[in-house]
């Protein structure tokens, strides 16, 4: 086995590390994306609460702080997403990832623009659907991510996903450090996405009360909420999570959803760190991580940890 | 770093290879865990449903067909588990795992016996608990597991646990070939422990039935149910958990839980293949598994492949 995992992802795309930061919703701007391209990863801007207006700025802010590839995340149910999608065929960002929903009616007009397109897919059956039409390489996302998940776990998927397909797969979901990367690397993956981790980086604009929680959250310190409806959504605990875990619990009322995303809690958390009505959406590894960083020292520091491991230079 | 990932628990039990077979209830019987063992890897026999009597027999036997070391697991929740502890320390077996509760009662006893006890856990702080009460090592158990189950998943599981605690960790949950076991010795394990696909050993003596929804199952195939009741238990999609998870979100009555296995919907499935009644415990990994083969050659297979892919020999 060749010991260049990840030689196509990297040359597909002209990065230097197989290394994406998760675009999360309200969380990834265009300073922290911008940091983690410099830092040779791929950053990748959310595109959630924005305009087509703001949206282009942002993409504008980012390619004015570098010049390496960058992603933007879309998220399918967003109410504007024609608009958004438009912006990005006409900017010709490098990357797109999509998540919640289905990709395929803007696939043929990005890819088309030349965009590598990147879905987040939660099941082999999904990964092989989006290979057909036309996805570059896809994420296959474990159940331990935060935010919107599926059921299955990135130790299982990831394999599964590689043996399916013929695109490469990016591993996400419980990815902290290098030992998090070279495994992914070792399951098949041919890169990782880490959003958490980027959570506690200096450039990330989440609230202070936000990086503490996820600082001081231990291994068992997230939960899923929202199962019932098949819409589970994976947060730290806070007082807020558990009124919604015992309220669905007990009398099932609806949970958090992606459509309620827009104007909702996740923000509250964002902007305000308020622990009593946000969502601090966050993945189960947090409890591995306890310290601020830049982006680009957390993009050395995974990345160094995974060539030792590995014994490998990218 | 060294890559002689396994050494210590290799030298500390005696065995060739760190992987060691899961004591699935029900299933591993003698001749599984002799099969395992004499391989080179740890075969673990269940207790469950066992006399004293009994036990001690299946003891004699494996010790009969294999001259390796080998291990009991013993259900805490067993009714009769005073008798059976007591079997454990009398015929000083050379492994104990533990599942299902607490073992600190009995682990004086069994330490004293000589017996090295090697816990499941399924959190940080149970792997804490374990290793000041004595235990030589720790199995951290991720969700995607078959059987009963906790919240966190192998990837996020194993590097926290291996940080928070000097014994060594045996990753369990999710692992299914070399790919997987040479991810999890990354993380931080110094080795693994494999249940389901032990399950499609020749050896192994669960109905044909159960083999073949192993074989044919997805890497959606398996659910968890019970989580409502904090006793989460995961098992292949089936007749009985569709109907046991619409009763449980309908009106919440008591799942399968630990109490009930003795008698119960396991055994169905085990000994009738019985989809209707039969809970057919299996790990999220039940999807990468598709052939029988002896219990040598899936230990041989699996530790080939990860040594090749760590570039190591043990």
């Amino acid at each position: 086995m060749s010991r260049k995992f990840a030689g196509k992802i990297c040359a597909m795309l002209g990065i230097r590390y197989p290394l994406f930061q998760g675009g999360m919703a309200w969380i990834s701007d265009a300073g922290l994306a911008a940091s983690v391209s410099e830092a040779g990863g791929l950053g990748i801007l959310t595109s959630v609460g924005e305009t087509a207006e703001s949206l282009r700025k942002s993409i504008c802010r980012v390619r004015k702080m570098t010049g390496n590839p960058f992603g933007v995340n879309i998220m399918l149910k967003s109410p504007n997403v024609q608009e958004l999608a438009k912006v990005l065929a006409e900017e010709k960002v490098p990357v797109v990832t999509t998540g919640a929903g289905n990709p395929v009616p803007f696939m043929e007009g990005w890819v088309r623009a030349g965009i590598r397109v990147i879905p987040v897919v939660a099941s082999v059956a999904s990964a092989r659907f989006m290979e057909r039409y036309g996805a570059s390489a896809i994420i296959a996302e474990g159940t331990e991510s935060g935010g919107h998940i599926g059921e299955t776990t990135t130790f299982c998927l990831v394999p599964q996903a590689a043996d399916a397909i013929r695109i490469p797969v990016i591993a996400a979901g419980g990815i902290g450090d290098g030992r998090g990367m070279a495994a992914a690397l070792l399951l098949g993956a041919q890169g990782v996405q880490i959003g958490t981790r980027f959570l506690l980086a200096r450039e990330c604009p989440v609230h202070a009360e936000y990086k503490r929680l996820v600082r001081e959250a231990k291994d068992t310190g997230t939960m899923v909420t929202g199962r019932r409806w098949k819409k589970p959504v994976r947060a730290l605990k806070t007082p807020f999570t558990s009124r919604l875990a015992d309220k669905e619990d007990r009398d099932g009322s609806p949970s958090i959803t992606v459509e309620t995303l827009g104007t909702g809690t996740l923000k509250k958390a964002v902007q305000e760190g308020d622990r009593e009505r946000g969502c601090f959406m966050a993945g189960q590894i947090a409890g591995l991580l306890d310290r601020e960083q830049s982006a680009g020292e957390i993009v050395e520091e995974i990345v160094t940890q995974a060539e030792k491991l590995l014994g490998i230079d990218w």
